[in-house]
């Protein structure tokens, strides 16, 4: 095989973190690679999976790096050209870990790229965001590091923070159900109390100031929510009972779940089995089989690599 | 008269800054000072005021820098020593500008100062959002700056970031109606839309991140607000335009009702002049006479001085 036209890696992500439904996230050291490996006259358009999705994932037309690619291509008034695209996926599907978030990222890049749009970073994560339908997850994936992103439906804001020192473990245990984002979306209340409302971005605030400064100690107040997670913790088995069990591990920071779920991430100083393994006991002991994965606080954004184009 | 025994020196404060409801404010560079001219056997206070207030607050044993002292003193378990106590106040008195706040964090002080309790940073600012009820005032009050703040009703977090830079100015307008700290908590409903409890912690978080990335182009954003002011708008005359009347101006960054109001508070680059008679003229407009102070952006925290004590 010769080498790649365009290769472009995008990290998993993890939204809201608690406090922050809808405008934090961080990238998350674990990553999806995306090769387009030739060009195909315009409208064709092949694709081949490798790993997660490998078996659902078989349909070109509903891929959905192709369909952003699409999009962003239309956006900027740009020939559609066609091409063959090797996915080779990690990151697990419908987990709650922006797997779709960084196919857009990706689709968005590389109609940046195939087409020379040499869009700026602003207009690039500006089209994610608007396939993508919420910063959140787009933010991170492409920017890395942790975010602090706002829409309002056509313009967007976001701050991007450094990451997480390098002792410290995010680890991610998730479980082997999936949890739709439709589903997500519909158990959550249509209002909240006044208290609550107040609650939450008194600790998003605080959250985004332990990112700015470092001030760790503050994540376990900073990652606290009375808005979405007693919700969506019904979603699936073990979820309304996981976060109490690992809360108090020393060493444990913080702890959220990833997105809409079913995943739940904690932010952990020092050794992080404890916590990996509390929080697949607890999915084993409600009847799912779980996996978990211990990655950095380190993650840089989406990379895209052109050679020979 | 001889030099005073203690002297503290309190800022205004703003709470709130629209999206940051309980949560975020900043220090104003207004002070009122607080002389203990001589002490007193125990339980026995006597208190003047000069300026704000010098007519109504003759009772001594109604005053609250008088009330926060014993309070701190109880809290600490030592010796109420009684004392006279001169105020020099500046502050307008329930407008939104963190009069009483002040008030509270000289007491606290005081009690800390004249008994010797020698309370670290942290305890000093339990005592007093535990006597002021919430910390969004009484943080920036004794920290300076800008400051974060959460309370669970008995333990605090909180972060302080640097001032603003010294070409931003902050024009604060002052009615002259009041407005109840109680009617205007009144004024809140219950419950709200999902969506704008979302909203107003979206735009809390970015305004943090502003602060403390110096990025103030997002102070328009951050400040954005839906939980509470258009309910404390129709307190006072004027209350539900005024904030659309200058907005636009350029150079005016940022705008929102003051604490829970009636003041209004924009934070402006460049002239300030123009805001400030913008806002002023639509108080006219409804009747209601104002002045207002153009205050630098970079006011410290409450400080105290002894002397021969």
């Amino acid at each position: 095989m010769t080498a790649p036209v365009i290769r472009v890696k995008v990290p998993a992500t993890s939204a809201n973190l608690g406090s922050g439904f809808d405008s934090l996230g961080m990238a998350l050291s674990l990553y999806n690679v995306f090769c387009v490996t030739d060009l195909l006259p315009k409208g064709e358009f092949r694709s081949d999976v490798i790993g997660e999705g490998a078996r659902e994932l078989t349909d070109a037309g509903a891929n959905l790096v192709i369909q952003s690619y699409i999009a962003a291509c239309r956006t900027w008034n740009v020939e559609e050209k066609g091409f063959c695209i090797l996915s080779h996926n990690v990151i697990p599907l419908c987990r709650g870990l922006g797997s779709s978030a960084g196919a857009v990222v990706a689709g968005v890049l590389i109609a940046d790229s195939l087409c020379r749009v040499g869009a700026p970073e602003a207009e690039l994560l500006r089209v994610m965001t608007t396939i993508e339908g919420h910063p959140d997850n787009v933010a991170p994936c492409y920017l890395g590091g942790m975010t602090v992103s706002a829409w309002d439906g056509g313009e967007l804001r976001y701050v991007r923070f450094q990451s997480l020192p390098s002792d410290m473990h995010v680890v991610v245990a998730v479980p082997d159900v999936r949890v739709r984002t439709k589903d997500a979306r519909e158990a959550l209340p249509n209002s909240v109390e006044f208290g609550d409302a107040v609650f939450n971005l008194g600790r998003a605030a605080l959250l985004t100031a332990a990112w700015a400064t470092g001030k760790w100690e503050l994540l376990s107040w900073g990652m606290d929510d009375r808005l979405h997670q007693q919700y969506r913790a019904r979603l699936f088995p073990g979820g309304d009972v996981i976060m109490d069990r690992v809360r108090d591990i020393p060493g444990c920071l913080g702890v959220a779940i990833s997105g809409s779920g079913p995943s739940v991430i904690a932010l952990v100083r020092g050794k992080p089995r404890r916590v990996a393994e509390a929080m697949c006991a607890t999915f084993s002991e409600y009847g799912v089989d779980s996996l978990f994965f211990v990655l950095e606080g380190n993650a840089g954004g989406a990379r895209i690599d052109r050679s020979g184009v």
